[in-house]
């Protein structure tokens, strides 16, 4: 069965996060509806991250084994075609080996998490980004975020809800930048712990807003406890930016 | 009476363009509502432009001449307040002159047009760009836009139900850009026709795409007639960026 990658982005405001759920409506679900009808039989995709609710993607990744052999841009049209009403798009298909899996062979996520700092209400990027309505010091922010890239256990900052056998992680990259209005942190690493980039963003939010020193996010990171972690960033500021896999590229 | 400057963001896109309509919801109308219950007696307001339905603003001017003097922050703090629920943001008041009028002291109205380029559908812009779907030359369009550059009469590039006294008009700036997949129309001038932002960026988009040459462009405006303009550009994709005025600043 050939095998297909997806790069997804999705406006993930009105949906269960990427799984699919029994009761809500999820990304998943609607790509694999989209699939089944391409495929003429049911199908299911596998993501590279599972996006919680609310959380937006500019390129997850997912695959999908398709019962005939079909086209790259075939595949892509379709599946748009049958996405048309809904805040979803396929931004590229391509076949690929089978050895490739969209979750297991991924050696790289990369998010954004967007704050605006700005005082006034949101009237073009409502559930874009996270108002926080008032500056913060991006110096403080990226000397905190020092302390959490490299390998740690990273108890302190994963959900209590985290289903991962080891909370010890490698953070590869982390770093704030300013937008005019906007703050914007990026990061990559192999992969994440459940609630890990929220628990991040909402824990250097008080350290932006001078709530916290970076020390403190230090003292938290070795507590190894999740009671010392800031509050959790809002989802919708959340973004899945990018899965990477050698010998593949788009 | 005081007479208070305000900086509008606003998603056009369920509203019938800025100015007040008898059957439609219009952005003045919000405006004028959440002012009307701060002033505690009706109220209207005047903007630097009236964009028409869809059309968006990140900067859009215009003054209110309330009852009582009020500080600026209270204003702003009111006024956002009255229009929490909507997509309707005041981003800065300011007390000036009744001296200062938003439309007719206004020497400067800038605007902003987004093509967005990719094939793939729209799932985070929906409503926030004209989804072109292939790639555009913007060399090209940059060598006609400067065809339009100065003062002109600008009869190919109005509406049929343009109000304005004459077609003559000066145009000071018109550059394009590109942002990753995203081409970016900035325009300014000492006012604009009706549709006309959206005659160039229509005829401009088939510049773009090679339909037309540049000197095409040139014999379009030389006509001066309505039916040599391209087609009107769809109004998601224009945005009133900012109004400026002699001796006063935000």
């Amino acid at each position: 069965m050939p095998r297909y990658f997806l790069k997804i982005e999705y406006d993930g405001t009105n949906y269960a996060g990427w799984q699919r759920q029994k009761n809500a409506p999820s990304i998943q679900q609607c790509i694999d509806e989209a699939a089944s009808k391409l495929n003429e039989k049911p199908i299911s995709s596998y993501a590279a991250g599972r996006t919680d609710t609310g959380v937006h993607a500019r390129g997850m990744v997912a695959h999908l084994d398709l019962a005939k052999d079909l086209a790259d841009d075939r595949v892509m049209a379709a599946l748009n075609f049958y996405l048309r009403d809904l805040p979803i798009s396929i931004l590229a298909a391509k076949s690929v080996s089978n050895d490739l899996h969209a979750r297991f062979s991924c050696y790289r996520r990369a998010y954004q998490y967007i704050y605006q700092t700005r005082r006034a209400p949101l009237a073009l990027d409502q559930n874009r980004v996270w108002h926080v309505g008032r500056d913060m010091d991006i110096d403080a922010m990226n000397q905190a975020a020092q302390f959490l890239v490299g390998k740690h256990d990273f108890t302190t900052f994963r959900s209590v809800h985290c289903q991962s056998a080891s909370a010890l992680k490698t953070l590869d990259f982390m770093n704030i930048t300013r937008d005019g209005d906007l703050v914007i942190l990026d990061c990559h690493a192999p992969s994440f712990l459940h609630n890990q980039i929220r628990s991040f963003a909402g824990t250097l939010h008080k350290v932006g807003i001078g709530r916290w020193t970076a020390a403190m996010v230090k003292d938290a990171l070795d507590a190894k406890d999740r009671h010392e972690c800031g509050p959790v960033a809002p989802s919708m500021g959340l973004y899945f930016m990018r899965a990477d896999y050698d010998g593949f590229s788009w």
